[in-house]
């Protein structure tokens, strides 16, 4: 079953893929930790935190998250529930809604980002040097970009 | 809140994250789409197929999987509903049990991976001059060690 990879990318693939769910499960734990939210609840309000007005429509939330709108309800719902986001009817469009972040919202994201951020120096980033820093950034940027990642987002989330 | 990651390591943070999260999805789409196997479904075939016997203990599988024991029951429950794995009580410990590969679970794994692995190619690892598959094999392989990774897991796994 590994015909359709050379030995040296399928072993590339498997660091990859292996490390990268270990280093995710590792995080969530860490930011659990440390704070009341998961690696969701955190990533919204870092979106939210970052755009004009602190607030997006639903659909462009979901796509820049890459859920589904069943998904992506069930998050903000949730999230609405303890009060670090509220929804409103979009102006001008009754039929759309929008989520936006809570003063509330703001200040557990500025609690938790130092820790979280502490968590990705220590398991990630510290041990890399300049040049792998380098090639890791060209290579999802590259990758983000195939994939359709919104450019705003990729040039301008700052605290995750 | 980016006092403590420079930019340059910010910025790398960020497309990985991003895009990882992004590729994600989309492998799982389209493995949804040739198959009837999630990414988790898919990952737990994998390991088994690949131990002597085809079978791990539950504690072994959800250290491998870095899942906890209660999302393995959950996982491994629904997979046995559908034939792909079975359980049995270990030999010589009546309280532990394994999770074993069934043969429809091979062929399932089987059929769905070279599907799954042009899937890897086409969004990620045709993209890679050979500089940057050392570089990501370096840098995800010490990861995983630094991460608990078991050794047998990453020397082992052929066709994820």
């Amino acid at each position: 079953m590994t015909e359709s990879l050379d030995s040296a990318r399928l072993a590339c693939w498997r660091a990859y893929i292996e490390s990268s769910q270990r280093l995710l499960t590792r995080l969530e734990e860490d930011l659990r930790a440390t704070s009341e939210l998961s690696f969701a609840d955190y990533h919204v309000l870092v979106l939210l935190s970052e755009v004009p007005g602190q607030r997006l429509r639903m659909g462009e939330l979901a796509n820049r998250l890459i859920f589904s709108p069943s998904r992506l309800t069930y998050q903000v719902s949730a999230m609405e529930r303890r009060g670090l986001v509220a929804r409103q009817s979009c102006p001008g469009d009754r039929r759309g809604s929008e989520a936006v972040l809570t003063a509330a919202g703001l200040l557990a994201l500025r609690e938790a980002a130092p820790h979280h951020l502490a968590s990705v120096r220590t398991h990630l980033m510290d041990d890399l040097d300049d040049a792998e820093v380098a090639c890791l950034t060209r290579v999802f940027e590259r990758l983000g970009r195939r994939l359709g990642a919104p450019t705003t987002t990729a040039s301008d989330l700052s605290n995750r």
